[in-house]
């Protein structure tokens, strides 16, 4: 139905085991729909690095692909004996997403698991099969998130959101705004409030332009002027996506997250985290753990094109931070929602 | 001491009644250091509502020198009939700061105040001399709202604040960062965080240069990350200025600054609001009152030259927020400090 509307194919690969990764670049949206076509590991890598692709599950499918990619080096010989240093290449990419670790070890696991006679030609087009199961697992683990998630969400709501969590993040459908998406196809109307997300502007550029895509009402606001909007006008749900969530719940997503789950709480509204169960890191105890991925301060101080700071001031520019389990109304992931957000019941709701 | 290290002038009168405003121009910075001549009503009008000049303090400076531009038409003659006009149009210029409204009233006070067989040359050196004195009475205002603030900060401090309460919002030294460098020169080392104040990023235009000039150790950081900062790094005190502040210590301030406050409440963090009593409201009995202005969606969708969300997207541009007393530990004004903010302890201090 809603799907139909809108072709938002963040990653995907063309063609047999002689193919390419094709990447929607979403560094030019929403100006210009531009693809690239990735035909060595260190396009892939540049592209995840630089965010031209990104979002956690996007991430994973991209780097699956990408292992793919870089075996077709060297006329595709020697493939099994390549793998493992092409995954830890790809890992070090970006270090916060726990979906990229994950796809690259499916990859890993996935080499070990096959027979050691196997043609090169022939491991090359099971890892291939592999890399798109991962893509359609995703799909259709956004799409089980979108219905759990419509289901605590009412006709008439305003509901706010952070960064990218939508089809560009993910194989096609997303997972906070899976939520908005399934409930716009059971006829509820919402309007949502979109943080725009700085320094990089995810959500202006990327959820705003999706919204419209789904013809979905909403506001674009600066992320400063989110506490207002829930003290004037309401909002009665925030849906954000996640990058890692460690075993107790506490969630690493981009940078800004934190200070609106604790904006919602004071104002009574639940705040819901919206991943798929790959994105639990479940060894680690809590978010303590998760690394922060420091970026440029060029994104802060000339993010725009023109400089808009001082030459010469020092910069601090985090890409996540952690949200405490406690702020956490409900984790909604493909297997149900996790509420509320305790180690035990994420270990009983995952299994 | 530090004041004698920079020089900024946020606005100045240059020579005598035949003179006119001049103005930095805050819009180039922190790139160029570039000043305006104003010599209509116009001109100030377009400076003030543009934001050549900004902040409280300043925007009342300016516009009461502004009154001094508009009697110089017409040869200088009928200027006591057209005073009130002149007044008037100025006080459209924005709606939120209350020092825009109490420079002009006192203007038309004075004015009313002079006799009836005044000259216009001799009318117009009283209005400029009233002008003046409502500029030498911010700068001292500032000075001492900063050594009041000074007392409240202790060396080896984190503080953070929120958009430019600096020298460039009022006469020379400022409200909120006055307090920083008051403590400069007792001797106390302060690291300064500083929003960078979406959209039109005061904190990293201005803020940021202003400590740079005084040498105060600061980190520039977006809007989103002071959450993060304080949960991982630690902030001891956030001082932000004011545009209008009801009798119950209701604070109208840059949008961005509700959430700061609820986020320091949360930290555990003292949260300032340092202003002059000139930016009280007596008449208005809390926030609710306080007009908020709103502002061209242009300044999000596309701040900083290039397009940065999609065609059609709808935009909610608050220029200010309103943050309930409740969250303020204590507002620094030039005759001390009010705490608790109460309407009761504020009628006591200001009198």
């Amino acid at each position: 139905m809603s799907e139909s509307r809108t072709t938002v194919v963040s990653a995907e690969w063309l063609g047999d085991r002689e193919g390419c990764l094709r990447l929607l670049d979403q560094t030019r949206l929403p100006v210009e729909l531009v693809t690239m076509d990735c035909h060595t590991v260190e396009s892939v890598f540049e592209a995840i690095r630089s965010l031209r692709v990104r979002g956690a599950p996007a991430i994973g499918i991209a780097a699956a692909y990408g292992v793919c990619v870089g075996l077709k080096a060297q006329g595709g010989v020697n493939a099994r004996e390549r793998l493992d240093g092409i995954a830890d290449e790809l890992a070090t990419s970006r270090p916060t997403a726990v979906n990229l670790f994950y796809a690259l070890d499916r990859m890993k696991a996935r080499a070990r698991a096959l027979p050691a006679d196997l043609s090169d030609d022939d491991f090359r087009d099971e890892l291939l099969l592999e890399a798109r199961r991962i893509h359609e697992e995703d799909r259709q683990l956004c799409h089980a998130i979108g219905n759990h998630g419509a289901n605590l969400l009412a006709d008439g709501w305003n509901v706010m959101t952070h960064c990218n969590a939508g089809g560009l993040a993910t194989s096609e459908y997303g997972t906070a705004l899976a939520c908005f998406f399934a409930a716009q196809d059971q006829g509820k109307r919402l309007h949502v409030y979109v943080d725009e997300t700085r320094p990089l502007l995810q959500g202006a550029r990327l959820t705003a332009w999706e919204l419209l895509q789904r013809r979905i009402p909403a506001t674009l606001i600066c992320d400063s002027m989110a506490a207002h909007v829930m003290r004037k006008i309401g909002v009665q749900a925030v849906v954000v996506g996640a990058d890692r969530i460690a075993a107790n719940g506490d969630t690493a997503n981009k940078i800004g997250t934190y200070g609106l789950a604790v904006l919602a709480a004071e104002h009574g509204v639940p705040f819901y985290v919206a991943a798929p169960s790959t994105t639990f890191d479940r060894l680690l105890p809590d978010g303590d753990g998760i690394p922060i991925e420091e970026r440029s301060p060029a994104e802060i101080t000339q993010g725009f094109g023109m400089r808009t700071a001082p030459e010469g001031i020092s910069v601090y520019n985090p890409a996540f931070d952690v949200t405490p389990a406690r702020y956490i109304r409900g984790i909604i992931t493909e297997r149900g929602v996790i509420q509320p957000v305790t180690a035990s019941k994420i270990a009983e709701v995952l299994g």
